[in-house]
């Protein structure tokens, strides 16, 4: 197989640390198994280069041989198609687990990551509550009735959704325990706690470098 | 080919008209040439039938033979790899469109629909305003480059990224020139015009329906 890269900042603040997004992809190649490293672009000075590859001046993107990706969930998705640990080859839950990728990143996603904005910066009255509740309840109601969203295995689909619902602020936000309890399963798989684990010691060592910096 | 159904509602008020998301995969399978038919679930009473196939209570989903899918950016995925009408089957170009479609979906459309959101709800002060401005920046700087988002043609990334650019109050939202030069390219497309006045044409007799019930 060709080289595997992600790409990732050479150093966040401590606040994101854990849920900077290419924990996505290093947690798919630990699931699937593939080589890949890890490079990185600078955080302090994200320059034409970076937006060159990346035109929202974010992270990551992944390197695979010729192809460059941005877009999480399109690294994802084009990992996926590598590998059955990911991604059924099965005609149907293969559209099962496209279906609920994208379902985490517009049904879920679209709305929890702008009321967590409105959160952090100060909102008094939240204006997006009611909506993040209502997709939160469809989401348990989904989740009371099965272990895993696609073909009753683990998949692609449950990494980014337990990644979209394990934000601590959405995690908290009422009672709900089939999803808590998704949650809880899918980020205790080892391929997780290998993932989050290096993210964070990849920042922590930015973090000796920029102290012994001249 | 198995039977392309489109599900879409039976009616819907004026106001979204137009905008319903079975336009996308209308457009779809109209720039593809595929044969589909689109049928209808009940707006006014959102059944447990109807949660059982789409758990957000929304349209679209599709049908395509023994598969069945919901969320408009999965089913565009889906219907895009049948038909390099929609997407390139060379690897580069198929995962710039794979990208380009999530970004319409998760970086440009995470912002806009609840910018969106708050501003018909009457936000005062709309707190997404400079993450949304933002996004379009960072998206007329690429429009400016090229006409099209992946290899030099038309696919399924610039019919979404065109619809979600398209709303009214998110095209209307600042100047910038190659975003309205880009919206209006694709969207003079005669796929789009078919889809867009099928899709009128189909609520408007929904509501002659609905005038003539006992």
């Amino acid at each position: 197989m060709r080289e595997l890269i992600v790409w990732t900042f050479d150093w966040v603040p401590e606040g994101p640390r854990g849920f900077v997004r290419d924990i996505r992809l290093r947690w798919a190649c630990e699931e699937a198994g593939f080589d890949y490293s890890v490079r990185t672009v600078p955080f302090d000075a994200r320059e034409a280069d970076h937006f060159g590859r990346q035109p929202f001046g974010q992270v990551p993107f992944l390197s695979d041989g010729g192809i460059e990706i941005f877009e999480s969930g399109a690294g994802l998705l084009h990992l996926a198609r590598k590998s059955e640990a990911l991604m059924p080859c099965e005609p149907v839950a293969e559209a099962q687990t496209l279906q609920w990728t994208v379902a985490a990143l517009n049904s879920i996603e679209m709305v929890s990551v702008p009321w967590w904005f409105l959160e952090v910066t100060g909102a008094e009255d939240n204006a997006l509550t009611g909506w993040l509740e209502s997709r939160l309840d469809h989401i348990e109601t989904v989740l009371n009735e099965r272990e895993w969203l696609v073909a009753d295995r683990f998949t692609v689909a449950d990494l980014l959704m337990a990644d979209v619902l394990r934000v601590p602020k959405v995690r908290s936000h009422g009672n709900r325990p089939a999803t808590e309890s998704y949650v809880r399963r899918v980020t205790e798989r080892p391929s997780f706690k290998k993932a989050h684990a290096d993210q964070i010691a990849h920042f922590a060592t930015a973090d000796a470098a920029r102290c012994s910096a001249p």
